[in-house]
């Protein structure tokens, strides 16, 4: 398909072209009827959500499209792109360039920083319809897809042929593997598996200028030069749009156990942890922590039946540990010894454990800790922070937000509910939430920068999974050094000079 | 301490400037002894060893540092430097980029390309006097160090926490953890524990206009923009001198055990690496390939005296297969069933299987398969390619490298005397040697480019471990598309924009 070039100069002749205030260093430009008469030669028109002619799509339907699932970011692009293949993505990527108008690579849009939706008007590229296996080789474990595939579909794919996704989390029904990258998606088997960074073997990305980086590589090991892959990693497309991932995907276990503990203290964790390391080594692959709070949550809208009041009496907070391995008797007597172990310490770590006994029994004490999520949302509105810190200082960073709050005045039924935290002992990564009535000024400005505060003195994370996106570009100096940013900024000048690429997001502009 | 500034300018009036035949797009300075007196101020002189006053080292003092081990590559420095701290490291650097001097990076020299020696007479920069653990969580298992810390040493510090280095290799006793990054080597962990990618968690990196980029970090999580240390890991030197590595340590497993199977054909290969995989799942750690020369080469020399005559009649490779695991009983009952089950099938895949049964015949085993770079060294001058190709092909490789030398004349006792492979499967990383009489532009222009050749049509890697180092720069096309290798240049460009950092390496001048 040609591509017909323009000077950028002729755009300002035109009426929608408009000064993007809140970019004061960036001349970006409105799509307009001339651009999605061009991307009609680019794609089907069944692929073009447009307000435009000739789509001319009623506004509504883009408003899924143009707002985050928890309804906290809005945007107001007029244009949605469905490319299908590599090649259009690299057409539609070299006119928005050409012609300075914004780009927000768009996955399942299940993130939760709005790195996903634009933040005025820039054209959303959705790589919903690039959904196909691209490859998969079932004694290596190596797996090409398409970016746009959702991880949940890739997951049953490899599944008869015994291997599984390296990554799993929540929203694993709607996410895409490209947006996973892209975020450098945690999870729930991080612990195990490690991170993307570790896993994604190979990337196929549309660089800002349209040229296509090929790094589609099927090799486990290739030290040939700057492993270029893992800039875009976590870069939230900023730096260019994942088109398709080569992944090596782990053999599926044979079995997996959970076993609940009911702790009496929060200080009890640490040891704990080196106890159930040690004991159950290669096969450990989850190390959970809720807090009190968060299991009485969990409990009330529906989740948690698997322990009963006498379990839960004097617990301060609980631990899920999961075993994945393959063979199932073996992992039992691990376990088993384990917990027998623990409840017959003359120091006891623990009041109560409860082991799984079939799979509806692992299945409900998961929903204890996945189905926090879902009761804080029941609950009211949430202000979420996934934050890096030491172990020690979890429920400490947890008791201190909820004493800041009162300190305010701001905590009862009117502002704030619930003080929340939750998380992966193994990574170091706590879910701190704050549920509220509803989102106010006064809450968001008690809770930052405070928070923002407490991590930087403990040298964490301002965001150990969920990313930066438009949340948290004003907090990076938080967790990252002046050198650091300085260096991202040139980065992102040497990749992006026309500031196309998903602009507003990571750094500010 | 200050540093002088001098304007750049003010070089050319001095003689021992020189115009840097090999690099025509750079103007590198020799060091003077204005330099020198400089380093003193920096440096203690016993850290200090150059041809100039005030240090007047022999040169032959310096051999050591301007040759590799395998007396492959010489250089021509007139001086190395070794600092204490990563403030000498930075005023270093600085000094050598106002005045426009190459450095060399080194560490433990144990690399086999060429990276850690000068292409001419650049300054050596030796970490071997950073050599100090900064930090140690037995929790978490996070280890900080130096960037001089001998991998040895370091796999000595954590064992009495019971956790393990992700990384070992057959230098362990000489290279440094730096230099292991800087080369993201891999070693025989790499199929348990990943590739350095995912185990590195932050590094302190001098840049080449001396900024520390202080991204040391002991979080696991941290999702706060671009993962810069990534592009360090495997730049070898170019980009900047890493001076610090935050790492995380797995915990040791409580057994090991190893068995060595014979195969009667090559084609056995891959379905037995997927019935190890699904019999032994997260126990596996080690499936190592070895050809019948290698493994005849390795008993020549007095390796290999676990196997008799009669276990050896009619195999034409072997495989090494090592567990390691939490709990003795558990891994031998795996390992003890897979055995059975392989000598009991219908269609038989090995001939024999040797089960190690004390930690003596552990060691044996495995000296069948370490042994080799030793017995190689025995018989003559090797030729190193370690390249990663499709595991079905590595026979046809070397079969292949041993028709095409025939067909030149060059196989015989005065030239080629074996053409031999090994290497790690569950890595697609085949090791190819060639073992000549001599190191001669015959041989290697037979083999080059004709291997580079058959890894590109397998789009395979040029270099699986051992990096590019000088030796390969020219051949970098081999395994990286045009696009990857400009966007290479370009942010070498941008790191090192006057072209010290460890100059000739990775990519050509």
């Amino acid at each position: 398909m040609l591509v017909v070039r323009r000077s950028f100069a002729a755009c300002f002749s035109r009426p929608t072209c408009r000064f993007n205030h809140s970019s004061p260093h960036r001349l970006l430009n409105s799509v307009t009827e001339y651009d999605v008469a061009h991307f009609a030669k680019i794609l089907p028109t069944s692929s073009i959500l447009s307000t435009y002619s000739p789509s001319s799509t009623p506004p509504e339907e883009l408003d899924q499209f143009n707002s985050d699932w928890m309804g906290k970011y809005k945007g107001h692009s007029t244009t949605v792109l469905k490319p299908k293949t590599t090649q259009q993505v690299s057409e539609i990527v070299k006119w928005c360039n050409q012609r300075r108008i914004g780009i927000v690579p768009q996955g399942g849009n299940t993130g939760l920083v709005g790195g996903s939706v634009p933040v005025t008007d820039e054209v959303i590229l959705s790589l919903a319809n690039m959904n196909a296996v691209r490859s998969f080789d079932p004694v290596s474990g190596i797996l090409v897809a398409d970016a746009g595939c959702i991880l949940q579909s890739l997951t049953d794919y490899v599944a008869p042929h015994n291997h599984i996704m390296p990554i799993d989390l929540g929203a694993k029904g709607s996410c895409h593997i490209g947006g996973n990258v892209a975020t450098n998606a945690g999870g729930l088997r991080l612990l195990r598996y490690g991170s993307l960074h570790g896993t994604v073997l190979g990337l196929e990305v549309v660089l800002p200028d349209g040229t296509i980086l090929d790094q589609l590589t099927t090799l486990r090991k290739d030290n040939t030069g700057y492993d270029l892959k893992q800039l875009f990693i976590g870069a939230e497309g900023t730096l260019g749009v994942v088109t398709g991932v080569s992944i090596l995907t782990p053999p599926a276990p044979q079995a997996s156990n959970n076993v609940i503990l009911a702790l009496p203290s929060f200080d009890n964790i640490r040891p704990l942890y080196e106890i159930v390391k040690r004991q159950l080594s290669e096969i450990l692959s989850a190390f959970e922590f809720i807090d009190r709070t968060a299991y009485d949550l969990a409990v009330k809208h529906g989740q948690g039946r698997a322990l009963s009041d006498d379990d839960v009496a004097g617990a301060e907070c609980f631990v899920l540990v999961e075993t994945s391995g393959g063979r199932r008797e073996h992992d039992e007597e691990k376990l088993a010894d384990l917990l027998e172990s623990l409840l017959e310490a003359d120091k006891r770590l623990i009041n109560t454990g409860v082991l799984s006994q079939s799979p509806a029994q692992f299945s409900s004490l998961w929903a204890l800790r996945e189905g926090v999520t879902e009761a804080i949302s029941k609950e009211g509105k949430a202000y979420k922070y996934d934050i890096s810190v030491p172990l020690s200082t979890f429920k400490m960073v947890v008791d201190g937000t909820r004493e800041h709050l009162r300190s305010k005045g701001l905590i009862g039924d009117k502002a704030v509910k619930h003080v929340i935290g939750y998380g992966h002992v193994g990574d170091g990564n706590l879910h701190l939430n704050v549920v509220a009535d509803s989102y106010t000024p006064e809450i968001q400005n008690a809770l930052e920068p405070y928070i923002y505060e407490v991590v930087a003195s403990h040298r964490g994370s301002i965001s150990a999974e969920h990313g930066i996106g438009s949340m948290k570009t004003h907090a990076l100096h938080y967790s990252k050094s002046e050198a650091s940013i300085a260096l991202m900024k040139k980065i992102k000048e040497l990749f992006d000079p026309r500031g196309i690429m998903n602009p507003g997001k990571v750094l500010e502009y």
